[in-house]
């Protein structure tokens, strides 16, 4: 190392070298706090905050008197930014189309209610509409919005913006649950997509809390050409 | 606030719930760091850290200078664990069963020599082989293994234990690429998954690299009952 203070990010990279490199075997004990700061020639608790990041990656197990051990199976998570489709497609360096369905105030089914955990049957805004990239069908969006929560979304016309980009400005979330599955289209989708009814689709459903109370509950359809792409 | 201080975890919540319920306000100027560290009645240390976890999830913007700033439109991000199929399907209370299909060294077509960045045509270890949960087919895996990165590949039989299992233990990995996509079931798939041909099914992809080395490729075809779930 030079004889420059290494920074928390140079000691974490270094580290997870060594054991990505298995310089430094799964299940081993690796040296103590005050060794790793005098080779890397930092402070104490600058080799602490790279063990602690290591550890919360899953990377490293530190028990409090047995010291620190390379993780046997280390458990390890990707991460993925929450699509947002106007950026997706703009970011393609496609041109962004939207196009409003519709959009009522309805007695939501009772499949929404219970996805919801809603317990009576309840009066909800639905949205249908298509996000296009150079004009081709990228993303049938059904949405189902809770006025109880956002009363704004009654007066809403989603006729210029999106539900999406209209509630990051409306309704901040605390809670979200992601779903990621393949479906056959139905005919409504088929039609809107240009595929054949049957064929697969790649839907991605995301709810919505502000702390115990439902915001939202939307799928998103995309045709089977679809990829989402995560990097580690 | 209790008289106890605080700790890091609950001055980000209370800091994270202000920003969720707009006490805050997209793009407003918060307290400064020892004016919360005042409030909170803690170190301005513990302060920092709560500080520095919102503004990496992106939910707030530190200037040097001018402050610290509620993100006008925050990116946000979902993590989800990387899935290890044994653990998935005993998470859920079901019976793993992993039954190997077959395994050679064969010359890899140029598609998945493509995928991998092999400018050549390569001897790679092919494995195919299923898994099941509860005696149903829960996930047909299809995995192609760079010798040349992983020499013990070639002396593996893959009999007892799955390639992911075995791979955990003999090639970490230092960059990975997830891609989920929808597709229609092939011949074989439908065979293996007793599903039909052109049914939608769930295909996760996964390469992996130790620096610019492919070791692994896989495809894990689902059928379309398959949820991947993660939350935020």
């Amino acid at each position: 190392m030079s004889t420059e203070r290494a920074s928390f990010r140079t000691i974490r990279d270094e580290m997870s070298r060594r054991i990505a490199e298995r310089i430094w075997l799964p299940g081993a004990l690796i040296p103590g706090e005050e060794a790793l700061a005098r080779e890397f020639g930092a402070a104490r608790a600058t080799v602490n905050r790279a063990l602690q990041e290591l550890a919360r990656a899953g990377v490293l197990e530190r028990k409090r008197r047995a010291g620190t051990r390379v993780a046997l199976h280390p458990v390890r998570e990707a991460r993925f930014i929450i699509p947002r489709v106007r950026q997706e497609i703009e970011a393609r360096g496609s041109e962004y189309r939207y196009q409003l369905l519709s959009c009522e105030e309805e007695l939501a089914p009772e499949v929404i209610c219970a996805r919801l955990s809603l317990r009576t049957a309840s009066m909800l805004v639905h949205v249908r509409c298509l996000h296009l990239a150079d004009r081709v069908p990228y993303q049938f969006e059904d949405r189902w919005i809770n006025p109880q929560v956002v009363p704004d979304a009654k007066f809403a016309t989603f006729r210029d913006m999106g539900p999406n980009e209209w509630l990051v400005g409306h309704a901040p979330f605390s809670n979200a649950e992601f779903t990621f599955m393949a479906a056959a289209a139905s005919d409504e989708e088929a039609g809107l997509l240009q595929i054949r009814p049957g064929d697969p689709v790649f839907v991605g459903e995301r709810i919505t809390w502000m702390r115990a109370e439902p915001i939202t509950l939307v799928h998103m359809v995309h045709p089977s050409s679809h990829r989402m792409v995560t990097q580690l």
